[in-house]
C-alpha cells in the first residue's frame, strides 16, 4: 500500500520535466502591471485541464473604491483578469486558500542583467528571469500540490482554492477583489519568497512623500535663502528617531534576532532644480513598516504626529509645516496564531520532508496575507521558495529543487489539513 | 557754451522715446544660449547705424578648446555669433572695453509669469521681461552711452570697444573668444545688474557634482544595506565645515557687511529611485564661490582634498568615497585695484550724476569680468543698472529711468578716460 506522502512525491518525481516547461512558459510572459491577460489565461486553462471550476473576472474599480483597503494607481483594471480555480471537497472539511501573485515588478536597468530578463534560462539547477522568485516558482509550487493530490486519486473533505491575482506589487487590489468575490477559507498559505521559512506573521508596509520647504534666493547670497536641502537632513533624523521609538517597543520574540523588526526606509530624495539656487523644495519619498498587530490608520497618525513636532527642533518648521502625503502602495499586516493547527501541521510536514525543524520568524515586508487575515478573515501563512533578496534585482532567480520540495510539503499539509474524504482509495 | 555734461544729458533726454522702443524690440527676442542669431544682427546694425566699426563672427570651438578657462556645454557655436563696435579714438588715449553679454536664461515655469516673459511690457516706469535686468537694460545703457558721445561730437583720443557677447550664461565662451581676437583695453565696464553699485571685486564660481554611495537593500530590511541618502546628509555637512573655514580666511573690507563672502551652495540633490528599496546613489549638485583673488584651479583641489577628509569622519568613505566631477558652468573671479584710475573716474561721476556716494562692494555672482581681467589683462568694474535679485527671476523687470542715469555716468566717464581729443569742439 503507497501512502500520501509516496504518492506525491512519486507524482512530483514523474512530473518534473513537464513542469519546468510549464514554468519557462509562464517566465517569458512579461506579466508586469496591466499586462497580465495572457498568463491568466494560460493559468486558467491549466486549472481547467487539472479539473478544477476556474472563475476568471476583470476587477470592478467602483466597487473596490467602496473598501477602506483598496489601493491602487490605477483606476481602469481591463486585460488584468483575476484567476481563481477550485478543488471542490466533498464536504464537512475545513477549507484552504492558495494564495499566488501573477504580476512583477518591471526589469529595471537591462544593462545589469546578465541575459535577456524574460528569457527563462536554466543553469545549475536555477531558473533566471524577472518573477522566478517573485513569485512564479511559488506559484508553480501551487499547481504542482493540487495536480499532485488530484491526480494521486486522493479525495479531500475541504475545498482548495487557488488564487491567481494580479496587483500584489502595487496595492493588492487582486487579492482584495478575491476575497470580496466570496473566496475565502479557514485558512490560508501564500508561497511568496521566504526562502522556506515560516512567516506566521507579516509585517505591512505603506509608501509616504513628504514635502520639505525652503526659501529660494541666488546661490551666491544663499544667506537670503533657507534650504530646503538642509531641512531635509533634518527631517530624515527625526523620522529615524521615531524608528528607533517605534522598534523599542516590539516585544514579539519572533523579532528577536531581527536588527530593526519594522523599519522606515526613505529610499528617494529629489530636491532643488539649479545647482546655484537655493533649494525651496525637496521631496522625500519612503515606506514606513507597519508590525502584525498595528492598524494602517493609527500608524499614518503617529507619523503625522511625530512630523509636527519638527517645529520644536527647528522653528522654520512652525511657519513652514512639511506636507505628508499617503501614495503609490499598501501591504496590510498580517499574522496567524503560532498556535494555529494550520501551523502544526506546516511544520509537522515541513520536517517530514526536510528532515529538519523549520525556521519561524515574521517577515520582514508586507504580502497579500495582511488582506487575506484583515478582510478576509483567513489567517494566512507565508511560506514559499526563492530567496527574497533575489526579487526586484537584476538577474533574479530561483532553485528548482526548492520548487519542488515546496510543493510537496504544501500537498502534505492541504491533505492534513482539508482531510482525506473517506472514499479516499489509499 | 554747453558743457560735455550737458551736451549728454539733453542728448538723452531727447532721444528717450526712440530708446525705449528698442529696447523693447531686443527684449521681445528670446535670446537663449543657441538663439542669439538675431538679436546680434540688430545689435550690430545700430552699432553700424551710430557710427562705429563692426565685426561679427562665429565662435571657432577648434580655436577656443586650446585655452584653460575656456568652459562650455557646447562644441558647435554657428547661429551665435559674437559682435564687437569700435568707436576709432584720434589716438593717445586710453582705451575702454564695454562689454554686455546678449544671452538670456530660459523663462522657467511659465506659470509664474504674470505675462508673456518676452512681451517688454511697460508699467509704472519698469520693463518687464526675460532679460531686462540681466542683462538687455544694462546693453542698452552701453549704446546710448556711445551714442550720445558720437551724436554729441565729442571725439576721444581712446578707443571705445564694444563687446556684445554670446555665452555669459554658460561660463563665458563669447568674452574669451573677444579677448583672444585681440579685443581688450586699458580697462573695462560691465553694466551687469549690480543695482547700480559699483563692484571693482567680482566672486567667481563654478559648478560640481558630487557621487555619494551607498549599498542597496530592502527597505523592510533596510540593515542589510547603506543609505546613500544618510551618508549625503554628512557630505552636505561636511560642505559646509568647508565654506566656514573658506570664509574665516577673507579679510577684504568689501566683504565686511557679507554673513558668507564666498558660499557654497548645494543647490539640486537626486537619489534612490524606489521609496521602498534603500538609496545607492546620491547625486548632489552645487557651486562653490570663488574669491576674486584666487585661483580656480586651486580652489577645485581644495574641494577636492576636503572631500577625502570625509572617511576620517566615517569609515564608510574609505572604501567608498564620494567622486567629484566639475560640470556645467564656471565665471572666472575679477577684480580692479579699488585705487585704479577708471574707479576714481567712475566714483566721481556717479556723484556728479546722482548726487551722492556710490556704495561700493564686491559681487557675490561671476561676470566676464573675471575673464576681462585674467584672460585679457584688462582690469573690470561691474556696474549697471537693474536688481540683481530679479535677474533668472519669473517677472524679471528694470527701473527705466536707472538705465538712463547709468547711460549717463557712463558717456561721462568714458569721455574722461579715454580723453578728448584736441579737435572736439566744445
Amino acid at each position: 500500500m503507497t501512502t500520501y506522502n509516496e504518492k506525491i512525491k512519486n507524482w512530483l518525481i514523474q512530473n518534473r520535466e513537464n513542469t519546468i516547461d510549464f514554468l519557462q512558459k509562464l517566465i517569458k510572459l512579461p506579466s508586469t502591471q496591466g499586462n497580465e491577460a495572457q498568463i491568466q489565461a494560460i493559468i486558467a486553462e491549466k486549472l481547467e485541464q487539472i479539473g478544477l471550476q476556474v472563475e476568471q473576472w476583470e476587477l470592478d474599480e467602483e466597487e473596490l473604491q467602496k473598501h477602506p483597503y483598496f489601493f491602487s494607481n490605477r483606476t481602469d483594471f481591463s486585460d488584468s483578469p483575476n484567476v481563481v480555480g477550485i478543488l471542490k471537497g466533498e464536504g464537512d472539511g475545513p477549507s484552504i486558500v492558495l494564495n499566488g501573485h501573477v504580476d512583477v515588478v518591471p526589469a529595471g536597468d537591462l544593462s545589469q542583467w546578465n541575459d535577456e530578463p524574460y528569457l527563462g534560462k536554466i543553469k545549475d539547477g536555477k531558473i533566471y528571469g524577472r518573477g522566478t522568485t517573485d513569485m512564479k516558482g511559488g506559484n508553480l509550487a501551487l499547481y504542482l500540490a493540487i495536480e499532485a493530490i488530484k491526480n494521486s486519486g486522493i479525495k479531500l473533505k475541504g475545498d482548495v482554492i487557488l488564487h491567481s491575482v494580479v496587483e500584489e506589487e502595487s496595492g493588492g487590489a487582486g487579492t482584495l477583489a478575491a476575497v470580496l468575490k466570496g473566496y475565502k477559507a479557514d485558512a490560508a498559505i501564500i508561497p511568496e519568497p521566504s526562502n522556506m521559512k515560516i512567516f506566521p506573521k507579516q509585517q505591512g508596509s505603506k509608501w509616504f512623500r513628504i514635502h520639505v520647504k525652503g526659501r529660494s534666493a541666488h546661490g551666491g547670497t544663499r544667506y537670503h535663502g533657507v534650504s530646503a536641502i538642509e531641512k531635509s537632513a533634518i527631517v530624515v533624523k527625526h523620522i529615524e528617531d521615531l524608528e528607533t521609538e517605534r522598534n523599542e517597543r516590539i516585544d514579539d520574540p519572533l523579532y528577536e534576532k531581527i536588527p530593526i523588526p519594522v523599519p522606515i526606509n526613505i529610499g528617494k530624495i529629489v530636491g532643488g532644480d539649479w545647482p546655484s539656487s537655493v533649494a525651496d523644495l525637496v521631496k522625500l519619498e519612503g515606506r514606513i513598516g507597519i508590525a502584525p498587530n498595528e492598524k494602517i490608520e493609527d500608524v499614518q497618525k503617529e507619523l503625522d504626529d511625530w512630523l509636527k513636532k519638527l517645529s520644536d527642533i527647528d522653528p522654520w518648521f512652525k511657519d513652514h509645516p512639511v506636507q505628508l502625503e499617503w501614495y503609490g502602495a499598501q501591504w496590510v499586516p498580517g499574522s496567524i496564531d503560532e498556535t494555529h493547527p494550520l501551523m502544526k501541521i506546516l511544520i509537522e510536514k515541513f520536517e517530514d520532508v526536510v528532515g529538519t525543524e523549520p525556521t519561524i520568524e515574521a517577515s520582514p515586508w508586507g504580502t497579500d496575507g495582511g488582506l487575506l487575515s484583515q478582510v478576509g478573515n483567513t489567517p494566512s501563512i507565508v511560506f514559499g521558495p526563492g530567496i527574497s533578496s533575489m526579487a526586484h534585482f537584476p538577474n533574479e532567480y530561483i532553485e528548482l529543487e526548492d520548487i519542488f520540495i515546496t510543493a510537496e510539503i504544501i500537498a502534505l499539509t492541504v491533505i492534513e489539513w482539508c482531510e482525506v474524504a473517506d472514499k479516499t482509495n489509499k
